[in-house]
Order: C-alpha cells, then structure tokens, then sequence
C-alpha cells in the first residue's frame, strides 16, 4: 500500500509527501509515483500525528459525570465507585470513544493506563492508532494484592494476543501512594528484563509530595531512585511539584516528565510546572490530557494551549513555552517517551500524519502556521488522519463512526445505572 | 419570517421553539405553526447565542503576527505600528473575518473597541450577528487630540448611518492610562446625556495600578469613581488587580465586569480575577476572548473553559466557576453588559439561537450537557446559529464564508508588507 500526499504545505513550503508501506518514504516537490492512493493537499498542511502522553482511555465514559469537586471527594464519591462496576466490554467501548476523539483530534499515539488492558488494546488495534499500553498496577500495600498483581502480569505478557506493531506493551504502576516498594521494585526490575518501558503518576498534588516525605523519608523523586527505579524507560505523568535536585536526579537518569495543563487546573494539583528548568536540565517534556473526566476531553490542541498560556503565567515570563517549542512537546517527543520513530515529517519516520484544514477562520492569516495550531486552533481542524501508512479519518470521518458514538454512551449510561 | 425548530434539546427535556420576527415567540413541545422555515432539532441541543464580552474584532488580521513577546515590546515594536497603517476598509476585512469566526463558534453578541467604527458596523450588519460597538478612545493626554476626538464623536454620533437595531452605538475610552481626565470625564457626560453605555479596560495589569496611584493618588477604580464615570452603563474589561474597597464601589454603582482569561494568561497580566468576591458583591460577570492577535482566536467556548479552570487553580477551589454559572457568565449577562434582551432561550426574549451537535466524540456521554459545553466542547461543536429571528449558519456553512477567509487573508498580508 502506498499512498502520495500532493501540494501541502509542510514547514511553510509545498511538497509531496510519499508514504510506502507504514513509512515516510519520500519528501520532494512533485513527486512522480505510481501510488495507490493519491490525496490532493491543497489548502491544507501536513502536521506529524500528535502524542497524547499521559491518559486513562476509557474514562471517557465517566466524562461530565462529576465536575467541580475537591479531588478526594471527586475519586472516592464518584471515580472510584464506577469504576469498580466496570468491565474489559466498557473499556473496550470507552477506548473506541477515545481513539475515535483523538483521530478526530490529530492524536495518532498515546500513552494510556488503564484497568483491562485487552480491552483498550483491541479498541486501539481495531481504530488503527498507536499507543503505549499499560495496566494500571495497584496493591495499597496489601501483600495479598501485590502477589496477585505479579502474577496476572507474568501470565498476561507470556500470553499476550497478537497485537500490531503499534501497539507497545508498558508497565503502569499507578502511582507512589497506591504501589508497595516490594510491588515497585519488581515492576521495574520486570520492565528491565523484558525490555519494557514504565509510566507512572508522581509528584502530582502537595499531599503526595508531604507523605512521601513522611513515609520514605524522602521526595518522590529521591525515593524511585532510592529503589533502582529511575532511568531512560521511565516517563513521568504530573511532576507539578519537584525540586530541583529532583530535577537533576531526572536528567542524570534520562526520564522523561509528561505535562497534564488541564486536569492539573481543574483539580488544582498546581500550574508551576518547571518546564524551564527541566528543559534547561535536558529532560524530555511531554505534554498529555489527563483522561476525559478530569480534562474532560482528549484534544491534544487545547492541552497545547493550555500547557503554554499557563507555563507563561505561572513564571511571568510571556516567552516561555513559545509556539514552536510547545508543539514539539506534543510531537518530536514520542521517540524518547514512547520508542516510536513517529512525531516528526521527516523521511525514514513512521507515516503518522495529520492533514489540517487551512481554509478555517482560526486559521487565517497564516503568518505563523504553528502559531495558529498552538494558540488559535483545536482539533477541529482536522481534516484526514494517517497513521501506520493507513487513513484513518478523511474529510473528518471516520467509518463507523456513530455506531461507535451510540454505543458508548449506551455503555457509559448503563455503567452509572448498574 | 418565522422558524420552527423541533424536537431539540432544551434544557435536558425535548421541545419545538417557534420564532416569529426576531423573537422566541413559543416554546412547547411538539408546536404546531405554519413556520416559513422548518428546522428538526433531532441530535442537536440548543443554546444561546454566547456573548463575547470584550474584543477588538479586526485585530483577527493580526492573527499570530507577533506572539511570545512581553507586553510593551509586543506593542510597541509589533502592534501599534501595524495600527498605524490600519485604514477602514482592512477594519472591515477584519471584522468580516471575525464575524465570522464568532458565528462558527456560536457567539451572537459582542462587545467591540477599535478604529474605524464604521468598518466594523458594516461587517456586523452584513454578517448578521449582533454587537454593541464603540469607537476606541485615546487622547494620550495631549489636548489638541481631545479635541478632536470630541469633535469626532459629536459628528459621528449626529450622523449615525441608519444601521440595524442589532448594532447599539456606545462609548469605549480606551483606559485610564491613555485617555485624559477632562476626556473620560467629557465621554461620561455625553454617554448620559445621550443614553449610552460605556466600555472600557481597567486594571489589567500591576503597572496599571500602581501608575494610577502615582498619578491620582488612587487606585483605578476610585479614580473613576471621583470623576462620577462609574454606573450602571459601564462594564469594565480585565478588572484583575482589584481590592475590596474597589468590588464594593463597582457593587454600589452596578458596574459590570468582563474576564478575558486568554489574553491575561498569555500576555501574563495576571489570573486572580476576584471572579467569587465580584459575584458576593452582587456585580455582574462576563467573560470576553480579548482581540485575536492576544487571544488567538474568538472561540467564546474556550474562553469559557480557560476562566473556569484558571479561575479554580488561581483561589485553590475546585468548586468554583462551576460549568453552570461558566456558561450563565458567557449567556445570560448580555442584557445587564449590553442592554439586548438576548442570552437565555425564553419565550419574548431576542431569537439569539445557536443548535450545538450532540453527535461527536466530545460530546458522550451527556450526562450534563452544560459541564460538556464548558469543559469538552469548543466552538465547532456548534452546527447552526440564528441571530435576529434569521439563520446565519446551517450545517456549519456561513453563505459567502470563501470569499471573507480569502480577503481577509489579502488584506492582512498586504497590511504587513505595506
């Protein structure tokens, strides 16, 4: 399968694009080609597949169910409650809602932790985007759960369906408050043997940072290094509060740290993420969603501007967070986070591409294309999706669409009734 | 002329809303009328037309021109000098395109400042939408200017082309800082004596203030107050830097106030807008998108969701700017901030429509549609806009909507390369 994108604007020039296979083959003006599918790109701008980094997929049923509450009372009252009711059907409809929103969106990679991981893989493997795939990994501290815990992991990855290349089997442990050192220790030591990257929550609320501090004795940067844990393969969802030799600690071992601008705001975790410091540091910084019913959607455009108008807020520093290097963090980023050779438009790089609409009020004038993608689009502008080398959505559909759209909201109603 | 619209939602239950004119005439379910036009609602929701309290509609040419920078270079260096160049046709161009923007995204009401008022009135009577316009006011303390800008109101004011009633004729100095004293205090009087309603910006930013005391020995809003300026007819934009005494004096008058979280975000004037202690007070809220090269663009369901979130994470509330009274402050506010009966879908008020879509990812579930509006959606949600009693948008196609992206795109580069 091959297919020619003809006359788009890419990095404020005209070219055409062309894909072979699941790969970038091919950049030029006028590309002669026999392919098989020929798209014409007038008018619009070929964009690299953006890279939600950091969500919860199929907590799209939950979006809108419960806003404008205090965190604990938000996840004990009401997440945690249905989410004990759910099941590898609602996660799989909740999934096939979320990968529909972020082709929708321009999203063809994400990061995601979830419970019934099988569930979220066949929505992802059937809607034909990319993603990191983690179970969430939970013990309280209870040695019963934790044995529990390694075993379904050892089982399911020496049992793992055939899934497509674009899916990448992670390690999630949920977070430093929820996992036992004895359960981390053998996650990372798991990941290390089998190859596998890890993703975790930290350093998301004060409350978390004062416990770590009170348990460990430490930060919660010092105490995952204290155990082994940090390195390359490890991304970092949050980290509103680090220090700064926390900071360094994340540089020397090569993490990578994933922004969530909107849940952050909405569940007033914090808005003074360090990113000028961590990129000062030379630590990865990606930007994420958070899931659907803290967000509450998955538009990785609005993540964008968000990230950024906050960043320049929170630090008084109207320069900061600049257009160009906000939309790197929501794509030149998936290699270091994710393994992927994606996010970028450049030849020898997987065909993960967005075409978006140029002819849209938001989007004109086009003095400054990413300008107008960071700050005034979302993802609306969207018009066609490819990834892995196939279209995914053309002229903003995406086949099977309402059966997908009806279906979840029927699960999403039935699972608060249940 | 009359329209029927069926089977729509409307306030979580199923209703017809007959228009007769320009005005919400019935609101039943199943209507029977002998409608000109028939509408079927099935699938959509309807909302009111949003009220975008604040912009400077033409600024929309400018779009992405100069971003990242700090306030006065940003101004000076950037701004200002393309203003210079700005003749009323391109204002028209501008406002064309803005219009347009804002019917896209379901606002049917604004509140304008900027040069060229008659290129801006021409826009917004042929696009349709409704607005309360005001020439932008500036003496910069030079008396020859002054006078002059007297006299140009005068003239203007005595020789109002015979607009639509959708356009309302009102004052906008532009801030304490570049209008003089024995101007603001002129611009009052004449407001009085001719029954209009006044806009202006006011405490935007930290230098503002402490200007303000240097130079009257008081802060911005008892300044107005000891000239007599403030009242019933003036709503004030930005309003972040505000004490208790000045919330109690903009209580007392029955002042309004219009939060523009994009612009104060990016341009890092501030986000502790006193958004609980100004509602306490009994004053009036609005939320405004600020021009286009701030903002970047005129999404009012944007806007709506950054003073939400930001206003939460600012005073470390969750519980706050809740979506219900988020949206109240970007609907039901248009008849306090403008005089227009419009903002609320009610039987006798002004048939300010717009029917958002209810089949998008974004959207599902809808276990409340106003947490979706404010939190998920943005302005494309919106499927068709009727302002007036007449349709400006269906199946999201604004007639002639080609030909003002491809002008305005002309003038604006022209503008820049004048």
């Amino acid at each position: 399968m091959s297919i020619l994108i003809k006359n788009i604007e890419l990095n404020a020039t005209k070219q055409d694009i062309l894909i072979e296979g699941n790969t970038i083959s091919k950049i030029a003006p006028c590309i002669e080609f026999p392919a098989d599918k020929i798209i014409d790109g007038t008018g619009k701008a070929a964009v690299p597949g953006l890279v939600n980094g950091h969500t919860h997929a199929a907590m799209t049923l939950m979006r809108g169910y419960a806003d404008d509450m205090p965190l604990m009372p938000w996840l004990e009252q009401k997440i945690w409650p249905l989410e004990q009711k759910l099941n590898e059907e609602d996660v799989y409809w909740g999934a096939k809602l979320a990968c529909l929103e972020m082709i929708k969106t321009g999203t063809t990679l994400m990061v995601d932790m979830y419970h019934y991981y099988n569930g979220t893989a066949r929505a992802v493997e059937e809607m034909g985007i990319r993603a990191m795939l983690t179970f969430a990994g939970f013990d309280f501290n209870n040695p019963e759960f934790t044995e529990l815990f390694k075993s379904n992991i050892e089982k399911y990855f020496n049992n793992l369906p055939a899934y497509s290349t674009r899916i990448e089997f992670a390690m999630g442990p949920h977070a430093i408050y929820t996992v036992s050192t004895n359960l981390m220790i053998w996650i990372k030591d798991f990941a290390r043997v089998n190859g596998l990257r890890i993703t975790t929550h930290l350093s998301e609320t004060t409350d978390e940072v004062s416990n770590s501090l009170k348990t460990f004795g430490m930060s919660p940067v010092h105490y995952l290094n204290s155990i082994g844990f940090l390195g390359p393969n490890v991304s970092l969802a949050h980290c509103i509060h680090l220090e700064d030799d926390e900071i360094k600690l994340l540089a020397d071992n090569g993490c990578q740290v994933v922004h969530n601008p909107a849940s952050n705001l909405k569940l007033v975790s914090g808005n003074r993420f360090r990113y000028s410091d961590l990129k000062k540091a030379g630590v990865t910084v990606g930007i994420g969603t958070d899931g659907a019913c803290s967000g509450n959607n998955l538009d990785m455009y609005e993540a964008m501007k968000l990230a950024s108008l906050n960043g320049k807020l929170a630090w008084n520093d109207p320069t900061i967070w600049n257009a160009d290097e906000t939309f790197a963090a929501a794509t030149e980023v998936a290699e270091a986070i994710t393994g992927f050779r994606t996010g970028k438009i450049k030849e020898g790089f997987l065909a993960d591409i967005s075409l978006v609409d140029l002819n849209r009020p938001e989007m004109i004038p086009n003095f400054h294309l990413i300008s107008n993608l960071v700050y005034s689009a979302n993802g609306s502008v969207v018009d066609t999706v490819i990834c892995d080398g196939k279209v995914l959505m053309e002229n903003r559909h995406v086949p099977g669409e309402e059966e997908i759209m009806r279906k979840a909201n029927e699960v999403a109603h039935d699972l608060v009734s249940r």
